[in-house]
């Protein structure tokens, strides 16, 4: 077991000293990132963190303190405490967390530029450090953090994991800030299931021990949501310009490395000119394909800019995305069809029997991706109508859709969107076909009352984090997976 | 029934030159916000919007037209389009959908500054008129409004209201990037309930028609959240800092106006110095009203500088807060104990039989801040421990726990925080106590292994909303509202 045994209250300094020259920094207790962005020398600070490693050396204990705050995880702060006998010294050990007062002043040792000369170092809570999954100085790999979902945001890695997370969802925020996008909550509990058919889970109140029937909360069977889009849809007829980035649902029993039971995804909504007039205008689907594309760029740029030690913090614990260039350089993707896409199966060894209107599996994108595109991403567009839902706008040739799902190489669909069926009597006929007119009459109410031509896509964020970051399984970019079988906490 | 009668296809131009002179915008449709930004006088440009009204003077028909893009929603587009006889000319209908192709230019009318000279105008989409909800002139209220959620962003009032809101959203996710935190998204889903015996969601997957039964998709029951807090604090102690900004669930049969089925909550976390050393330091119950308060502030400005409009449009709507000066203003609160709230009940006339240890009503609440508080916002702190869930700080004297409620007149509790108990042996006697030992190891394994002291709280948008904005039903703050027996859409 591993164990520092040592030290506390070094030479006591009189209240009134450490006040006067205390450094005053913001509303929020000081950080070591605070510290380093300020560089408050030869002035008393406070600082709480764990205690990360420790080394006795002739009358001095060099102790690293670390407590999350900087994004460089490496970047410690040093803290020497000179020794003495006090009589309760206790025995720290790794991970245990402590309390430091101390001076800041520049450093003489050659690897680092400041230390912490503690003045009184107090334990704060110690360490089981014999039960602690995190041992000093071993390597940590995600699968073994994915064990302590509860423990894991202790470790250098997955904090990096999740400061990506983080700065991607305020890039987003940003970019569709910075485009004049309203931000919508769309409910997660609803009466209605988007996409037709997939596995949803149904809520209903706990009933308590107490009472032997509850009635139903809702007056209806809710379920959870599996997509945003068509309440999103009253926002893009209201404002133009609107998305959600909230969890979303499904009950698939999958236990894929892909598959979550809940998580979050951006969905976008954008109304726009109609091609009527034959213009270059959005709701030509290219125009739609366009916009997701300088989505996916200017994050990646952002991110990458942003967030360029964590990236090199992954690269270093061999995890890297081989693809990123493209997010980071490309202007553009194949685009190839529907029909194409099944060409390019049937004239295949293993899949010459593709059948008509037949859905792509896995499979089936993973051989298009690797063998036809050169393992690069790329959109297959215009979809059968029938493999498709009620709300997708339908071409001209009454056949397909205008669709795209953007399939990217190890991850499989990235996204799916299409323009939407904004003409009344044509989403009538949809409605009506799949049954669906009684239940979505405010969505056909959306058209009944003007309405205007809009597009979108959904973008899974936690696929998006495994495509920028080269992480190969869903359950390590969420904090706390939920999946079949599954849910800690 | 309105009917504005009219127009269609004038002077078709050659599309060639409609090309060379068109303005190039953004990756997105061409708004009307950013025709005014951008300005490209005598260009031809090409929108679409609703139609909002019609006026015939002469040789020519003066058109609103209107597409959400602006903030001032008082500000349309005005379209000006010369009469002649065509023969298709449709029948256009107030709110219907247009797809005008014109000239921007310098507007002779002094009412004016700028209008587009329409070359062709084409229907999108009709408007079934005598049955749009919203019709020309008529004065809307927010209570009309929520019988339409569907079509209720279609409307400048509504619009105004969740603007405000998504600017809020941002204003937090900017306030909490700039201060470091971490954005993390706590689980939906989860086997814990974090205020102990409050009115949960409980989920199943969805009994398909086909299989009599269904397995359960998880091990265990797993209920909706209602508070990510417990598992905010993980990542709490790894990053110092940390907030999630979440939907949260509570299945209370209660139709009050202040009360959702789903809401979203933001919940606040930060690690600091514990107050071992008699230090200035944060977590000291003050601190974290102070860093509350900061945040508060700091919001109410962000908001106001940047929704000037908004407010304006408000207060001409006759919907106007007349505490948020205090927000905008106020650097500190009263903070008074639960025991001088007890004492001020127990003063008055009809609470003066208030029973030790009792919980507060929202009548006690009101009595305090009207009558006591000259109804101004006001911290109640350090409630008796046995009211409270085991997670809290108890204070030395072992009665009370190092917490918060803040009561916004008006509302109510509009926020609640405290000191977390950090402890290791304490927090382990409360699980046992509340027989949650089982349950939340992972919890208590938080403060096995070292662990900050952290303390934070949570705050409801749409109680936000309505203490900044005046607007007194939640109802109206939240687009597709879930309560009791109500699940539209």
């Amino acid at each position: 077991m591993f164990r520092l045994s040592f030290i506390l209250n070094i030479r006591p300094s009189s209240r009134q000293i450490i006040y006067s020259s205390r450094f005053t920094h913001s509303i929020y207790p000081l950080t070591i990132r605070e510290v380093y962005d300020k560089k408050p020398l030869n002035q008393s600070i406070n600082l709480i963190g764990y205690l990360l490693n420790a080394r006795k050396l002739k009358t001095h204990y060099f102790l690293d303190l670390f407590d999350g705050s900087l994004t460089n995880n490496q970047k410690h702060l040093q803290v020497v405490a000179s020794f003495n006998n006090h009589p309760d010294l206790p025995h720290l050990t790794y991970g245990c967390s402590i309390n430091v007062q101390g001076k800041f002043v520049q450093s003489n040792h050659p690897k680092q530029e400041f230390e912490l000369q503690a003045e009184t170092i107090s334990l704060i809570n110690s360490s089981d450090a014999s039960n602690y999954p995190f041992k000093p100085n071993a390597e940590q790999t995600l699968l073994m953090l994915r064990k302590d979902e509860h423990l894991r945001l202790r470790s250098p890695l997955a904090q990096v994991v999740f400061r990506l997370r983080s700065q991607l969802m305020f890039s987003l925020y940003e970019y569709f800030y910075k485009h004049n996008f309203v931000q919508i909550q769309t409910p997660c509990l609803t009466r209605n299931d988007c996409e037709g058919g997939g596995e949803t889970f149904r809520i209903q109140p706990y009933k308590s021990h107490k009472t032997q029937a509850e009635k139903e909360y809702f007056n209806d069977q809710v379920y959870l949501t599996v997509s945003g889009q068509l309440h999103l849809e009253t926002a893009a007829n209201g404002f133009g310009r609107a998305y959600t980035l909230n969890p979303a649902f499904r009950a698939d029993k999958n236990l894929s490395r892909f598959h979550l039971a809940e998580f979050w995804m951006l969905e976008v909504e954008v109304a726009g000119t109609y091609n009527y007039l034959n213009f270059v205008c959005f709701t030509k689907l290219d125009q739609l394909l366009n916009a997701y594309i300088d989505l996916l760029r200017t994050l990646a740029i952002d991110i990458y800019s942003k967030c360029s030690e964590e990236f090199k913090y992954l690269i270093k614990n061999n995890i890297q995305s081989t693809h990123i260039d493209r997010f980071l350089q490309q202007n553009d993707y194949p685009r190839i069809s529907y029909e194409e896409a099944v060409n390019y199966l049937r004239n295949s060894v293993d899949f010459h029997n593709f059948p008509d209107d037949g859905d792509f599996t896995r499979a089936h994108e993973n051989y298009l991706c690797q063998t036809i595109m050169n393992n690069q991403a790329f959109f297959i567009i215009n979809y059968p109508k029938k493999l498709k839902p009620f709300y997708m706008s339908i071409n001209d040739d009454d056949a397909t859709v205008a669709n795209f799902d953007f399939i990217f190489p190890s991850i499989g669909e990235l996204s799916g969107g299409s323009l939407r069926e904004h003409r009344f009597e044509n989403l009538k006929l949809r409605l009506d076909e799949f049954d669906l007119t009684h239940d979505l009459q405010w969505y056909l109410d959306l058209r009944r009352f003007g309405g205007m031509p809009t597009g979108g896509f959904g973008l899974g964020i936690e696929r998006f984090l495994m495509a920028i970051t080269g992480i190969d399984n869903v359950r390590d970019v969420i904090l706390f997976p939920r999946y079949y079988q599954h849910c800690d906490g």
